[in-house]
């Protein structure tokens, strides 16, 4: 499909325009993240990136800013450029209106509504079109965006915070503070990143989280703030937990017989309500991310005890674990990182990959890839 | 102390005499690892390094391959020359007579016979000295040296293998393998940079280990391998076990009062009997630290099950752990990463700090010094 040959400067734009989109926070969702970088005679004219959906999209934003020395350019952009007309006008057709003379693309858009589709009408416009370059580290941006559109449901993130020795609380249920505050920090920017954050009512009861991305640069606006989500089988979330204190929605989801004084009390307190089939004792999880999809939530961010976290784990509806490994050690008395019933042997291990390692603060944090 | 100014390129030459230092592998042990490098115009004239106790000092073979080109040179030496007449001549002396006109020192040596008497001895024959080059990279050299001149007891490496969630082994026992081959290897590095490798019987009749240094390059020659010691306080190690086909001497801890014909059929696998006494259920370890000191063994690395390996951090005589965290999850039914009973609530926590933190094959390798 490369319909040009590549030159050797396009890893060093293209990486530029992945950094611009990066560092878009909260992402655009339920759109994907895109970058672009609009390059003449190896100088930068212009660049941008997608900051929200119903805003500009990079390329449109990139091509503003540049005006008429956009002519004869070379565009960068992460994804395909759109050739439909949703909440804005087709990009394609922008850029060949600008006469940039060639487009290099990350990766093809697997939106059904665009799927080649960009690149077919850039290149039966005369314009030269490089695909593939850094196409991975390009579909890194949109793990959750892609998932959903080729596979129908969300990308899930379980977070934990456990001691060098694997422990996430002592037996009694204490666990203030486990790790120290640059993690918890890094946590919110988690928090920001995703489209949804999830927990259980244990942890809503014991804990009484916010669970809204607070602490982070830029600070992260009401209206923004991730989609809360409560699995709550029997409603017995508090009507005054401090989740309804903090911006944002909140979705509670429980088993579809309910007592429904609570389910008024907790309707009054802001939150949405939505029945969900039972699954082995809990909420059948394939129909929470199915629920989720249908909202267009791109990524849901799991923070719950190792009950829930496990059955994320144990139900292969797990992508990635990020586990935030503090330096002490909590002994063998202390609460497992994940209740993982029924695995005896070793052929029975949950293989994983770590996929980034790095020090947050006083801590590890391991991102690993259930495989 | 400095007596001379430093000089910009000091770090840069002392940092390479470290490498040089830190290559030996085995150590030079109970000596310290100690390199030397001869600088004179910009250039290296010569380097070395101490290989083996009774060889050359680093700062000896460094002179004799320089020759008459040492005359005017400056030499970075990681320790403090020595002062004394030991089993080679004073490195002080030679430095002197070869016409070295400054001597750049990393730290000073704590052995009650050298302490300072080595710098002034260059001092009062007019070489300039600059000290506390790079000290703390240098010290790192000698950790556990350092410790027995100073504490009278050994470093003790407690090596640990565990699954992300911190798990040992299977509730069955089964652990073959949790770790790589790779990490497996670089286990077999950490052995061969103690003087001593330690295990209990447990550990001896479960998964009946060589607990020699293999697998590594160059290859440890038999006289040079570690000592082993098993902790075996009933004396249950099998005369049959495959610590005694392995290269090198066995050394067994035992209580006091044994059976002895056991004792005679250990004895006649090769393997050195020395009681000692009982404390808390347990052979004494402040007992054990203090028979391997009284042997000059420097390091310790510790390869033993969650009880015993529980034990050494418990009684606070562990310095560091090294784990070998798997990409895996073994669940919460498997065994702990250690037993350390008594821990109950947050603050009773084991402090530690993270001082290393790196991938090796599959697995990441954390090295956490106990705080």
């Amino acid at each position: 499909m490369t319909t040009t040959d590549r030159h050797p400067d396009d890893p060093r734009w293209m990486a530029r325009a992945i950094r611009r989109a990066a560092a878009v926070c909260p992402p655009p969702h339920p759109n994907p993240r895109v970058g672009c970088v609009l390059v003449r005679d190896g100088s930068v004219l212009a660049e941008a990136a997608h900051e929200q959906a119903g805003g500009p999209h990079a390329e449109a934003a990139a091509l503003q800013a540049a005006g008429g020395a956009a002519h004869g350019a070379t565009a960068y952009v992460t994804l395909e450029p759109c050739a439909h007309y949703g909440r804005t006008p087709p990009c394609a057709r922008a850029l060949i209106d600008a006469g940039v003379s060639r487009v290099v693309v990350g990766h093809r858009d697997p939106n059904p509504r665009v799927a080649g589709g960009g690149i077919a009408q850039l290149e039966a416009a005369g314009v030269a079109v490089t695909e593939g370059v850094l196409a991975a580290d390009a579909e890194a941006l949109n793990r959750g965006f892609l998932r959903r559109m080729a596979g129908g449901r969300p990308w899930v993130r379980v977070k934990l915070a456990a001691s060098l020795d694997g422990r996430t609380a002592m037996a009694s249920g204490e666990s203030h503070w486990i790790t120290s505050a640059a993690a918890r920090r890094d946590v919110h920017r988690g928090r920001a990143e995703a489209a949804a954050v999830l927990t259980g009512v244990g942890t809503v009861r014991a804990d009484d989280p916010r669970l809204d991305a607070r602490d982070v640069e830029p600070a992260v606006p009401a209206e923004r703030q991730p989609q809360r989500v409560v699995l709550d089988p029997r409603l017995t979330t508090p009507p005054h937990a401090a989740l309804f204190q903090a911006p944002g929605p909140v979705l509670i989801g429980h088993a579809e017989y309910v007592n429904e004084a609570r389910a008024r009390a907790l309707r009054s307190c802001g939150a949405e309500l939505l029945p969900l089939p039972l699954q082995e004792g809990g909420l059948d999880l394939a129909a929470v991310l199915d629920a989720l999809a249908a909202r267009e939530i791109n990524e849901v961010w799991v923070e719950a005890g190792p009950t829930l976290a496990g059955s994320w784990v144990r139900g292969g509806w797990a992508d990635e674990l990020i586990v935030y490994t503090a330096p002490h050690l909590m002994g063998d008395a202390a609460r497992p990182l994940l209740a993982l019933p029924g695995i005896e042997t070793m052929a029975q291990r949950q293989p994983l990959a770590f996929s980034d390692v790095r020090r947050v603060g006083e801590e590890i944090r391991i991102t690993a890839r259930l495989v």
